[in-house]
């Protein structure tokens, strides 16, 4: 090593030792013909005192230095309580510069820490210099530490990590496919796995019993939200196992990783089922850090004159102290609304009087007025916001009113964990419901999760007869509304698995062609098996208490799927891709 | 869990314990009227004794059990101590076939192990059955432990895990990239990545210091040899470090993931120059676990008349007890060397009555002949067999003659273990040396490690100027002269960058279009840093003790890129060639 300590180590023990530091020029300030430097590497910061004018003269911020001098006690007054070498100081005798900087592009002063303002796409250029800061750089440290925790409770528990191919066969997870020509094979392509799902299987099959792998995923989506075009999920499968035993392995590897953050995450973790999710919260990712639950009203509607709130259901949300807000603010609302597809939100204020305000209070019988406080449990000075409709639309509105009313109301603590298991999803839902799906079959019916996912045993029968009731053996784990993972017990029967596609339409000869290794391997011994899959990137957002994946990512894309720093995507030479044969056309296909 | 114990677990003590076993039907075997029955999980076999005959009609190899039965003593005599349970079996009270098996393309029964002979592509095609046996279960698990042995090392050294991307950007690696159009960018492609080279080099410039990672890398080579498309390395980068901070940490992650299999590899390891190794062994990846080395012979026939040997080199290696091979055999060799591009193998034997043998001792003078034993070393009885040319061409021959020599005459111990840096590499080899390499400049020279590694100090002020005798300080790790990993120091300052880039002949307009992101940090105070890279796939079938690296993957692809059991690669719809843009042409371009 070109040093012998770390900047970072040093402490009043070190005082008279001779000690040669290594890294980057933090900070400089200069009093009286002397310099002070602060210099930065990976363990933190030293204090470095150069007297010599002519060897500080040159130094600047960012410069790579090696330094060689006397630790020493810093003066009398001049501790710094908020550095961990703060009683320490190192009297330079020799200085090397190891590298220049050029000025920068922008501050990555230890100093400036969470004081900087740095658009995203200035750090992603330069994201070199970003991961030079405390912050990105923390975020690198957490997820390489949850990554071996992650390891450690699967490497106990026996599992085998494996290695699953990437260039491989399209997976069917209902996302569009990465492709990559195969020189070799002109005319073919690769594609880049969605997933390690069908591998994981195979290895079931095989008799590996217990599997995981930090495994690469690849989606081709549209990079609305918080996407990435490729991402890591934490992939587990476990045979001969039902799905107590795979819940219990997660809320194991959660409570570990919370650990990390210092987090005692309570075990068990609650569950609740799909359906309560959706009529409580409207939401398969409930958020339970609040309350505020969903109030169903279609009932106590039933006999209403009000055109509005005669609807297959209506429900409601109360929003605490919302009376009181500015017309604008309900105004607000209605545009929110829309912007998600619904007509507007119905809403009803409960002043201190008694009486009812907003725009629907007149619309309502005296007897539907004066119940309503009692049902939705609104008390004087809370407004209560509407949604009437088909069940599906109006719970989601709700649900999502509900979130942000939590926000606006800040009754959202962002120290608080809720973590929720969220279970019997049904199996089936109408084909195009979601316009990131890609059908794999040709039926009004697609899988929730996929199609390699078990009915529960009480639909075993069933499932085929009464797809839309049917429900499967799945469970997400959610925390503080956001999905970070989800699993379930897989088919491993073939005449079962056979019977799924033909429910989505894929027919046998179809499903043969695309999915008959799996098949094949089902006829041939496959076990009861299930597993899991934790999205890591977001687990590891969540980890950090950032909203973005993309901070715990080290080299993460835009938007579009471009990278700011390598500017991939780009352009290839006529020659690769007439080397790839991506545009191979078969002898007696040629014009 | 189905079970309540695992199959192999079971020993004498579990005695009069009702237990629950779910696993495969590995043998089976009646004797009057009762059903012997194997059973296999991941863990061993136990046996199954099922008395009644209808439950246990139904059941064949590879079905899927559950069993529930007390664990009771064999009977005298009929205890197996092949088998770790064998001094126990289990009487089955109740009996449930969890799924069938159809009959077998193969037998997986572990009492076969060893014994069978299946094809590689019948394995391949049936891989989840093929992962059943025990070999290929075994090499699965060592790899997963010998990933936990190089993780606990690094980790214990402070190394951070980072993940790179593998959407990204063309790496100049110098072989073939495999290529992604971007849906979302028509027109552009992402690159599958040779090795994160340059993003673990962007890694040190942002501070990082230690990295690591278990690194999925792509080549699009043609598949001779033992490749395959996609791979993994161990790879890892340090900053602040020199050549022996690196090769001490290599060290330790040989010596202790050699532990894994029992063996102390002593260190610190050997080391050999690049010359030397080429001198001794016309090898850069010599095999050191026998001698042997070649003899120079140019000076020695310096005054000769024999034409053959009027050359730039000769050498020559000795064939111990060659002397009494057949004539066909020499005959054997003369193809062996002509199938490795040279004309022939010149030999001379050495008789027990003193005399030489062989085509070539009558053109020798009487003094060299008479000289010949004492300069080569051979002993009456051994042959000699002689290369002259070219000193690269000829080192080689003789290389690759020593090896084979070697394996003829039994000189190899396959229990043997010689470890050894080779150092000191050129920088430079000429363009278009090897056939497998895309030259990324423009020159007569290309990188022997590549365009990044760094000068040794004494060659940095003339590396540009005499590019033919520039070092590099780069390091190689050959085990049984198998090249198990490489690294070097890397270049750091942004000018010895862009002279190395000049030599090869990438000008700098083209070097800031290709690597200009490299550069740039190279401006902001890069610190010095250097790395390496273990072939994980070659180093556990090193391990493991099989001569194919596809022994220890997974689902490893055949010789040209097909995965026999997804049968991947494969067309893909004029639907999804479409979507992928991979036909887009600019709107100023089209016809």
């Amino acid at each position: 090593m070109l040093r012998t300590h770390k900047a970072g180590s040093l402490r009043a023990e070190h005082i008279g030792q001779t000690v040669t530091l290594t890294g980057w020029v933090d900070r400089r300030r200069d009093h009286g013909g002397v310099a002070f430097i602060d210099l930065r590497d990976a363990s933190g910061i030293a204090q470095v005192v150069i007297r010599d004018e002519e060897t500080a003269h040159p130094l600047r911020s960012e410069f790579v230095l090696k330094v060689t001098g006397e630790v020493s006690g810093r003066p009398e007054g001049n501790a710094n309580d908020n550095l961990a070498t703060g009683d320490i100081e190192v009297i330079a005798t020799e200085v090397e510069v190891l590298n220049e900087s050029a000025p920068l592009p922008f501050q990555v002063s230890t100093a400036l820490d969470g004081q900087e303002t740095v658009g995203e796409e200035a750090r992603l250029k330069h994201r070199y210099l970003d991961l030079r800061r405390p912050a990105p750089a923390r975020m690198l440290r957490l997820r390489s530490d949850a990554a071996q925790v992650a390891r450690r409770v699967l490497n106990d528990a026996e599992f085998t990590e494996v290695e699953t191919p990437t260039l491989t066969r399209s997976t069917p997870e209902g996302a569009r496919d990465f492709v990559v020509p195969a020189r070799l094979n002109p005319g073919s392509w690769y594609a880049l796995p969605q997933s390690p799902q069908l591998f994981k299987q195979l290895l079931m099959v095989g008799g590996v019993e217990r599997y995981y792998q930090l495994a690469r995923s690849y989606r081709d989506e549209d990079f609305r939200a918080d996407r990435q075009p490729e991402f890591t999920q934490l992939d587990i499968e476990m045979a001969f196992v039902d799905q107590e035993d795979v819940i219990a392995l997660g809320e194991q590897l959660v409570s570990e990783l919370w650990k990390l953050i210092d987090v005692q995450v309570p075990t068990p973790i609650e569950r609740i089922t799909f359906a309560d999710a959706m009529r409580l919260y409207g939401s398969d990712k409930p958020d339970l850090r609040f309350g505020n639950p969903i109030v169903e009203l279609a009932e106590y509607f039933a006999d209403t004159t009000f055109r509005v709130f005669q609807q297959e259901y209506v429900g409601a949300v109360v929003y605490a102290g919302g009376a009181s807000l500015p017309r604008r603010q309900f105004d607000a609302w209605q545009d929110w609304a829309k912007s998600r597809g619904a007509k507007g939100l119905a809403y009803v204020t409960f002043q201190e009087d008694g009486t009812l305000g907003g725009p629907v209070a007149k619309n309502l019988s005296d007897a539907e007025r004066d119940g309503l406080a009692a049902i939705t449990g609104a008390k004087p000075g809370d407004a209560v916001f509407f949604a009437a409709g088909s069940t599906t639309e109006a719970q989601a509105l709700l649900g999502a009113a509900r979130v942000e009313i939590a926000k606006q109301t800040g009754e959202i603590n962002n120290k608080d964990w809720a973590f929720v298991w969220v279970v019997d999803a049904p199996m089936f839902k109408p084909t195009g419901s979601d316009p990131d799906d890609v059908d794999l079959g040709h039926s009004a019916w697609t899988a929730v999760h996929h199609a390699f996912t078990s009915p529960k045993p009480e639909h075993l029968d069933t499932f085929d007869k009464d797809p839309e009731n049917a429900l499967s053996y799945a469970y997400d784990i959610v925390c503080n509304g956001v999905e970070m993972g989800g699993g379930s017990i897989r088919i491993h029967r073939r005449d079962v698995q056979e019977r799924v596609f033909e429910v989505m339409g894929i027919g046998e000869e179809e499903a043969q062609e695309k999915f008959g290794f799996l098949l094949d391997a089902f006829a041939f011994g496959a076990p009861p098996h299930g597993g899991i899959a934790l999205g890591w990137d977001r687990t590891v957002s969540l980890l950090a208490g950032v909203d973005s994946i993309r901070e715990v990512i080290a080299f993460p894309k835009t938007g579009n799927g471009f990278d700011p720093l390598t500017a991939a995507p780009a352009p290839i030479t006529p020659e690769q891709r007439a080397e790839a044969g991506v545009d191979f056309v078969p002898e007696d296909e040629e014009a």
